[in-house]
This record gives structure tokens, C-alpha cells and sequence, in this order.
């Protein structure tokens, strides 16, 4: 009986523990299940979730992600090591020797659909090339340098030919020098050069005064456009809609060219270049004057705009207010003036462009969404505005992300805390741009795609990702449906050469690999 | 009839103007409304958008208001006077003499959800009331400074008498710089000293090795814990859930006294505490073992815990780990076992403290909400996880954030930038708190106060956010529900004195004003 009953009771014991056994081994299988459900419930909604892969595009995949997750876990174990955590100032050269960078410089990145009329031609191209025409002189001033094209120089400056002050080697590095620390945000140590986002602006918008007076004129800035065509093209951007102050432009003999006059010659030159790339869809324009106006100089651009308008309906695609946007005119004194001109074209605004939570600039936000803006560059501060958000995913209000741009310009220091980082993660409608690389010694689109890729993106976010926003600066661009289709129809070739060409690199590479081993 | 003609023309034409105008101007009315609308909406639902103030807090509310405005503004005018976009250890100062610092200080908090055993009594009282204890001996070698007390120091190292190196005035402030360095991160320049998330973690946990083997002496330990509870009280906090490691401490006799014989000293020093302050409500303990550790390491933590919990079946609150989250282990390797506690008591997890996204650590976020955590330490990538923020909503799980934490150990620098302030728009349920103040030379909860108000929330955010914060400290803490309503009857009374106290600041500033004209 004893032995019976302890018998039993070992049974029973033996029983509970394989019960209970099981309840965990069950509660544990739960878990995973849940686990694996989460995790692909939030792939399936993040960006490009909704983007299948061809089999081709796995592979290239394949060789993109592999390349991407040994870039994260270098820099996991060595935070030197990734480049998003760093100022771009001071990555850029690492960067161009990223395999991940070479893949996105081969892929086509559809349109470009934020970048300024003077910002956007690398820095090279003008020093090289544009600062070494005849006719250029420069004046050593007490404000800094300054270049200008004359027939003869006037005497409000020491004018002197830039040529001649170049006519010795040591001389020529010299005032090579001087000309890009005027030209370019370029240092070694931007926490120290730009400690704020006050004095990054004053630096920036000092560029801009440096480069004016030179690079409107005519010829120069005709070269300097088409240069962006090319460099744009070069990066497989097909189409670009590019703001512009449409600053006047001027001759030797004295003539100068008004803004009607600048998009005639603007549109001649795309049109030009269309006929010789016909795998390029050409630009429009956004008459984009800076913010800092009155009502009644605001009155006047709306007039000019609506002139260009009749002349140009197809040409331009619409208007924006730009310049340093905390210190610059607010959307809401201008919102009665606005309404009546989003009547006549689309709105662009640069909207949120700050740290700042609760004051006039991110509420800059609200005035461009009720002025029905088709879509918002930066929104920098949209996170903070959860109806703005609403609104924005209702209306599919595109938001023109410029990672870059915010780093230089001290909106944020590491690129993963920029906030689209959540935008990706819940699939708002994105697209990235460049603003003004040639600025900031970026080129193109490619560097920002790295950067977002790499810094903004989740770890796990591939291939699909990057071609959503390819897709999307298609889809939020003003081309017309027909243009749409072409653009379509060009990327879609594109996009074939270019897993060839990945897959072309990779075998290069394995070859490479096995020569080296014999 | 020509003259007819025109006069027709004319009403026409004024007819015409007159409907333009009056539907330009109903266009613009409409336009206003929808605008008010809009920021009303937004600020109805974020953080505090629900609390209704009464007249007397209407009045705090304007002297709160009008110096935090004052701040912005200065602020914005100068970007180095607006304090959270500067690391905190370089703007300590400059915060305790900020008018909304001071008013922050007076308000009632509630409770302390996150702090750390051995990071929350302030600098000071460790450094000059600590180490000035007898039987303290110091020993300088390669490796650093050790502090440790001894009834006769060992032969491990070459201890002195710490009284006898500060036997002159010179040596007293040497030695005492040097201890400074060893227990705190304080520095002149912190992006130089800790220039990334993994430098400021090697300092970070230096600090705890330096200050546990002399903080466990048991007389020691308790001034400490006393201390700990006096700063918080004196910050008007009621209540404190600690984390700890529970470790062992000493007493001169060479007795240990393990983690049950802790948890009573705890208990009866929370007690003791209570007996002498009627309106603090005591603490409570969550057992937080290092995240660095193997599946049997944590088993014995876990049987530890279910050991403790038998014991102190209220006084412990639950469970963590803790540690270096990117580098320790993850909940996902633990989930086996961890699933088994939870049936046993809540889990209080640090997840997501970390600026990466898509790896390992931000993933912590999805296994504490499977877990079912009660409330998540950090939670600072949880934005990148939008259907773990869905469970958070839903499940009311509330995020601890600790800003002056995550920018000294470097996952942001502008604290504007931090991603709370999302979670403050959205009002999600969040609770500030301030992990390890005494280790970068913060004390009690009210830095962390200023810089969540000032730094995260909008700039509209008023007394009724701080009001909030408070009240959801009480809330989402693991009080009984009796201990809750008590905990509100004396938050209530505190809140009352509070109103007065800043009215009657108010009129001693206004006195001091009228006289200084007079």
C-alpha cells in the first residue's frame, strides 16, 4: 500500500511535470509566434513593406544587405566607424569608399524634387571650371573676398584679374583656398566653426552672397545649370524640380536679364538637354523668393509669379517662400496673400525647418497644409504636430526629407535621431533630396540616399526601401500623367541595368578574390 | 444709352468686386477658424491637453508661463541661453538660476519611478559627508583611485588613511578633485571626454565601481539610503520604486549580509523614514540585476527573486536588468525564463536605450511589451516601433524618461531633439524620472523636470503638463490602491501649499521691485 500510494503519487508528480511541461513548452512556441508576428507586422507597414522583390532584385538585394549589415556591425563595435553618427563635414571621404555608397551610386533615384538654383553644382565644378573663365576679378576686402565678371572693373573695390593673382603655383593654391572656405560650409571641425544653428545659417547664407554676383552672369550661369544637369544625370536623377529665387542675370555689355527673361533661357537649356539625354525628363521650376519680406514685396512676387505663370503654365510648377525659416517671415502673416495664389498653382512650402516645438517656425506647418501645400520641404518638426500628420497622410502631402542639409545646418548632430526615421517606420509619404550638396562637398542625391539608407532607415530596411523612394519622387513630383508614364517607362529600364550592373560588380569582385587566392 | 451702357457696365463690375471680396473674405474667416481648430486640437490632445485648471492654479499657471516664455525668447535670441540644447554638465549652473527651475523645484512631483541604487544621492553628500568617515583608506594605483574601509587595510594594495592625505588644506583639495573625477561624470567639456555612446557607458560604469566597494560598508550604506530618501523628500517626491542590484554589503566585523538581510535594512530605514515624514509614502524595491550574464546566471537571479518576493511580497516591486543595454544581453535571449517569473511579479525593463534601429537592443522593445512589462525604462527607440507604441497605448505600459540621462550618455545631444517630445505631443503615458542624478552632478528629480519642460514638451506646455507628469508618476507606479489614494490625498495637500508658495514668490518679487523703484 505504501509502496503503491508513493508509486502513485511519483505518477501523478511525473504527470504535473510533463503538464506543466508542456503549458511552458506551449506558453514559450506563443511566444515566438507573437514575437515573429510583431516583428513582421512592423516590416509589412514601415516603408517599402509593401514592395515585392523580383528574383533579380534578390540578388542584388543579397549584395546590398550584406554590404549593409557589415557596415552596421563595424560601426557597432567601433562608433568611428559609422558615418551617420558624424557630421557629414567630416565623413565624406570615408563615405565615397562604402560599398553601400557604390551600390546607390549605380541605382536610378527618379527625380530630384528639393534642391536651390545655386547649391546644388559640387564645389569643383565652380572652382575648376567657373572661377577660371577671363573676365573674372576678385577684391580683397575687409568683408572677404568677392568675384565678379567685368568688361572693366569698377572703382568701388580693389579689382584685381583673378588670373593674375593665380600666375604662380604657391599663389594660385593660396587664393584657391581662400575662394572654397568662401564658396563651401567645408572644415574640419564643424562643432567648432558652426556651434549652433544661428551661426551654421549666417555661414550658409554668406555662401550664397559670395556666389550671386558671379554666377549670375549669363555664360557662367548657363554652364552652371547645365552642370547641374549633367552632375543630376551622372547620378541617375531623371527629372529635377528646382527652386529658384529666378535671380536677374547679366551680360558684359552691360544688359541685364528679368526673371522672365531667366526662365526662357532656364527652359531653353532643359529642353537642350533633354534632346541630347533622352533618358532625362527634363526640370520645372518653383519660384521660390526668400522669406524675409514685407506684405508688399510679397504682393509683387505673387505678381511676378503669376505672370511667370501665364507664360510658363507648364514650365513652372509652383511656389515657396525659402531662406533661414525660424528668422524669416512666417506662413501665417502671408496666409491671406497665399490663399488667393494657391488658387493659380501648387504650393512647395518649406515648412518646420527647426528644433523648436511650439513656436511660429513648426507652426509653419499648420499655414501649409491649410494652403494646401502638395508638398513640404524638411518638415523637420513634423513629429510634433500629430494632426499636421493626419492631414498629411490624408492628403498625401510628400515630405522632401534632406538628411544632410539638417546634420550641416545643426538641426541634429547624430542622423538617428533625425525624426524621419519614424516617417520610414510608418510609411508617411517621403522622399529624400539634397537641398545644396554642392555646398557642402556632397554631389547629387546619392550621398543623402546613403545617409538615410544607412542612418535614418532601420537596419533591416533593403532594396525595396531604397526603390520606394525612387518611386515615390516619381509619384509626388508635378510631372504631368504623361510624363509620369515616360518617367516610368525610363526608370523601369534603368532600374534592369542596374542589377545587371550589381551583379557585374560582385562578380568582378569574386573574381578579384579568387585571382588573389591562385 | 452709351453712357447707360457703362453705368450697367460699372454696377456690374463693382458687383463683381463686392462678391470677390466678401468670398476672399469668408475664405480667409474660414481660413482663421480652421487654423484655431487645428492648434486647438493639437493641444487637446497632447500630454496635460485634459486637466483643467482652477482659478488659483490659473495664476501659477501666468508666473510659470510668463518665465518660461521669457526663457524661449532668450533663447531664440541666443541659442547658448536656451539650456537643453547644451549638454547638462556644462549648464547645471545656469539652470538652478532660472525662475522655471525654481518654480519646478517647489511643485510636488509625485513619485520617483526610475533611479538607481547607487546614482541618486548627490555628489556632495558623498564626497564631503562619505568620505570623511573614519576607518576610510585610499589606495592610488595604476588603475585608479579605490576607496574602501578597513579595521586593518590588506596587503592587496597600498591603502592610507584617506583622513592623513588630506592633513593640510592643499592636499584636502587635491585629493578631493581626484575623487570628484572617479565618482562623477562632471566635466568642462563632454563631447571631448565622452565622444560617443560607448565612451560614456566605460566612465558611466567606472562610477559604480569606484563607489560600491565603500558605499556597501553597512554604516555607510545606510547614511546613504537616508540621504537618498531626505534629497528626494526635499524635492517634494512622496514615493520611490529603487532599482537595485541588491548588493552585498559589510560591516567592519568582516559580516556580509546578503540580499534578503538588504532588503530588511531597506525596509526598515523605508519604514523609519515614513514614522518621521507622515506624508512620504515609502519605497518600493525592483530587483535589478546586470544584463551582462549567462541563461544560469539568470536563473539564480530569478530564484533569488522568487525568493525575495516570498519574503517582501509588497516591499518588492518587481524585476529588471540593467547595465549597458547595447552591449549586455537581451530580452530575447532571456525570454524562456523571464515568461516564467512574469507570472510571479511585474517587470520594469529597460528597452530601447539606444539611438540604433533595426538591431538587437531596439528589439528589447518588442519582448518587453511581450513580456508584459508595467513600465519600460527608456523606451528611447520606441518611436521606430510603431505597433510596440500601439500595445503601449492599449496596455497602458509607461515609458520612463530620463532626459539628462540619455544626453549625458550621449544617445542625444539638443535634448529638442529627443524623442519624448513625440511621446508628450501624442500623450502617451509617460513619467520623467532621472536614473542616476548624483552621477553628473543633478540631484533628486527637478533637473530633470526643467529640461523635460523646457527641452521636450511645446512651448505651450503649461503647469497643467507638469501637473500631469505628476499625477501619471502616481499612477503607473505599483502602489496598492490604498496606498494610492493616500498617496493623492497628500499630493493634494502639497499641491495646495505649492500654489500659495508661488504667489507668495510672486509678491516678494513684487515687493522687491517696488521698492527697488521707490
Amino acid at each position: 500500500m505504501a509502496m503503491n500510494g508513493r508509486k502513485s503519487a511519483l505518477v501523478v508528480l511525473l504527470c504535473f511535470n510533463w503538464v506543466i511541461g508542456i503549458v511552458v513548452a506551449r506558453g514559450i512556441e506563443d511566444y515566438w509566434s507573437k514575437r515573429a508576428n510583431l516583428i513582421h507586422a512592423e516590416k509589412k507597414i514601415a516603408f517599402g513593406g509593401d514592395i515585392s522583390l523580383t528574383k533579380n532584385e534578390m540578388l542584388t538585394n543579397r549584395t546590398l544587405m550584406s554590404a549593409k549589415l557589415k557596415e552596421i556591425q563595424e560601426g557597432f563595435s567601433d562608433p568611428n566607424k559609422f558615418f551617420p553618427r558624424a557630421n557629414f563635414l567630416t565623413v565624406k571621404n570615408k563615405i565615397e569608399k562604402s560599398k553601400v555608397f557604390q551600390i546607390i551610386k549605380k541605382m536610378p533615384k527618379g527625380a530630384l524634387l528639393h534642391a536651390h538654383d545655386l547649391g546644388t553644382v559640387s564645389h569643383e565644378f565652380v572652382l575648376r571650371n567657373l572661377t577660371y573663365r577671363s573676365d573674372l576679378y576678385v577684391c580683397q576686402s575687409e568683408g572677404g573676398l568677392k568675384l565678379m565678371f567685368f568688361k572693366t572693373p569698377g572703382k568701388n573695390c580693389h579689382w584685381e584679374l583673378l588670373s593674375e593673382l593665380r600666375n604662380t603655383p604657391a599663389k594660385e593654391i593660396q587664393i584657391n583656398k581662400r575662394i572654397l572656405e568662401e564658396m563651401t560650409m567645408m572644415t574640419d571641425n564643424p562643432a567648432k566653426a558652426y556651434p549652433d544653428g544661428d551661426a551654421a545659417w549666417a555661414k550658409f547664407q554668406s555662401l550664397f552672397s559670395f556666389l550671386f554676383p558671379f554666377i549670375t552672369y549669363k555664360p557662367v550661369f548657363e554652364d552652371y545649370f547645365n552642370q547641374l544637369l549633367q552632375e543630376i544625370y551622372d547620378d541617375k536623377v531623371l527629372y529635377l524640380e528646382l527652386r529658384t529665387v529666378l535671380p536677374d542675370i547679366f551680360d558684359l555689355s552691360g544688359r541685364v536679364y528679368k526673371s522672365l527673361e531667366v526662365m526662357q533661357i532656364l527652359n531653353s537649356l532643359s529642353q537642350k538637354f533633354v534632346a541630347e539625354h533622352p533618358d532625362f525628363l527634363g526640370i520645372k521650376i518653383i519660384y521660390a523668393p526668400m522669406r524675409h519680406l514685407n506684405q508688399n514685396e510679397l504682393k509683387k512676387h505673387i505678381e511676378n509669379a503669376e505672370l511667370i505663370k501665364e507664360s510658363f503654365p507648364e514650365f513652372l510648377a509652383g511656389f515657396d517662400l525659402v531662406g533661414h525659416e525660424e528668422k524669416g517671415g512666417t506662413l501665417r502673416e502671408f496666409a491671406e496673400q497665399l490663399q488667393v495664389l494657391g488658387q493659380k498653382m501648387p504650393f512647395f512650402f518649406h515648412a518646420g525647418e527647426t528644433d523648436w516645438y511650439g513656436l511660429s517656425t513648426d507652426e509653419n506647418l499648420i499655414d501649409a497644409v491649410l494652403l494646401n501645400a502638395k508638398r513640404i520641404g524638411h518638415g523637420y518638426a513634423l513629429l510634433k504636430h500629430p494632426k499636421v500628420m493626419e492631414i498629411v497622410l490624408e492628403e498625401k502631402i510628400a515630405i522632401e526629407v534632406n538628411p544632410i542639409s539638417n546634420q550641416v545646418l545643426n538641426l541634429v548632430d547624430d542622423l538617428r535621431n533625425h525624426p524621419a526615421s519614424i516617417l520610414f517606420a510608418e510609411n508617411y509619404p517621403v522622399v529624400v533630396s539634397s537641398d545644396d550638396p554642392g555646398l557642402w562637398g556632397a554631389k547629387a542625391l546619392s550621398y543623402d540616399f546613403y545617409e538615410a539608407f544607412m542612418g535614418l532607415m532601420s537596419g533591416s530596411s533593403d532594396l525595396r526601401a531604397l526603390k520606394k523612394l525612387a518611386i515615390n519622387s516619381l509619384l509626388y513630383s508635378t510631372m504631368s500623367d504623361k510624363e509620369q508614364s515616360k518617367a516610368i517607362q525610363i526608370f523601369q529600364k534603368q532600374w534592369e541595368d542596374f542589377l545587371l550592373d550589381v551583379a557585374e560588380m560582385e562578380n568582378k569582385e569574386f573574381r578579384l578574390s579568387n585571382n588573389s587566392v591562385d
